[in-house]
């Protein structure tokens, strides 16, 4: 069988769950406990980090990119990423916007300060990163609703990884009560067409020792 | 023309100048001040950072990833990512390594403190993360090391994006004189290697306004 090793609140490990089920391959999950640094699982991926996909033929794909495009060219019966260059271009714009930018700016932080510090025993959250993440997340919430605005997804006019990677960073964000949907109205729109789709209920069952779930987090109707 | 919007010493915009020569593909420069957030360039790309091409059919592809991708799709007669699903996986996973953990732990600190902040006028250096940069490179030379040891290049048996993404940042500390080849012999082979190809040459003219080379980041035998 199919097995990827994650972390259940990595929004990268989230966006390679969902592409799985998108192009309905089979997988296990293994957690990964990183900060362990296993020398076997060294071995599989030498920077220690998840995701990393090993296929039924045994082939061993390590990074989150690497996985999206592997996904892509071995099963490209359903595309994620459009058929023309340009479709491709921006879908991947938009990941890029979303797992660097919105990482950085916000779940990153915040899941840093609130989930990898208690799991490493570093103290409780910095108050001042979690104020600056909260202030930027408004931002990548608006954009999400400029685009949403103008187009059927994110990326254009079909389903795509574009909303994929949002959909994985903003349901991390969810899981921990963090994202303040109430002010932007288009954004979660968006986000409930996503979170219907059948794809996405493994994660609402998603349970983390120690870090309960907010209570809206499982809701279709948040 | 095709145009690349770049900015001189950033490794992403240097990956994609390298991709550009070596799939022989002509293209004008133009040097973006990001900072100063010009409507007319978030047009191009919303969140205002280079690298932006503009195809000479007027396609506009935003972001590091998304242009590569784009390159080895619309001119794939020599692939820069392999041939086979494993080795274009192993390329990808190296180009993440370098894009997204060298940068963090080293290009990405050092070229902010040296260059960045004289740009945008917040002072001098932090020396801390100046520091902790120089401690951290080791590792990532010690892995190009390795890898060359193993392999004909860092990727495999080719030339590939993993050697133009390393080489990319690498090329711009070794400007900032901060690459300590001589601990690193096998790494320092692999980057002459990779320094006395053609499609180099053009880098290693560039000049900093105010940040002059270190005296070696010309020479091919340094």
């Amino acid at each position: 069988m199919r097995t990827l090793y994650h972390t259940i609140l990595s929004p990268f490990c989230r966006k390679i769950r969902l592409i799985l089920k998108e192009k309905k391959l089979d997988f296990d999950l293994e957690i990964k406990k990183t900060w362990e640094r296993r020398p076997q699982f060294l071995t599989l991926n030498p920077s220690g980090e998840v995701p990393v996909l090993v296929e039924i033929n045994g082939t061993v794909i390590a990074h989150h990119q690497a996985i999206c495009e592997y996904l892509e060219e071995a099963y490209p019966e359903s595309t994620l990423l459009g058929d023309s260059l340009a479709n491709r271009a921006e879908v991947r714009r938009l990941v890029g916007w979303f797992d660097e930018l919105l990482y950085q700016e916000v779940s990153g932080p915040l899941i840093f300060e609130k989930v990898e510090k208690r799991l490493l025993g570093l103290g409780g959250p910095d108050s001042t990163v979690l104020r600056r993440a909260y202030h930027l997340i408004h931002r990548h919430l608006d954009y999400i609703g400029v685009l949403a605005d103008h187009r059927n997804w994110l990326g254009g006019h079909s389903f795509s990884l574009a909303d994929i990677a949002a959909a994985a960073h903003f349901s991390s964000l969810d899981y921990l009560g963090d994202v303040p949907w109430d002010k932007h109205e288009k954004a979660k729109d968006w986000y409930a067409r996503v979170k219907s789709r059948p794809i996405f209920r493994t994660l609402l069952e998603d349970y983390m020792p120690g870090i309960s779930p907010a209570t809206t987090y499982k809701n279709l109707d948040f």
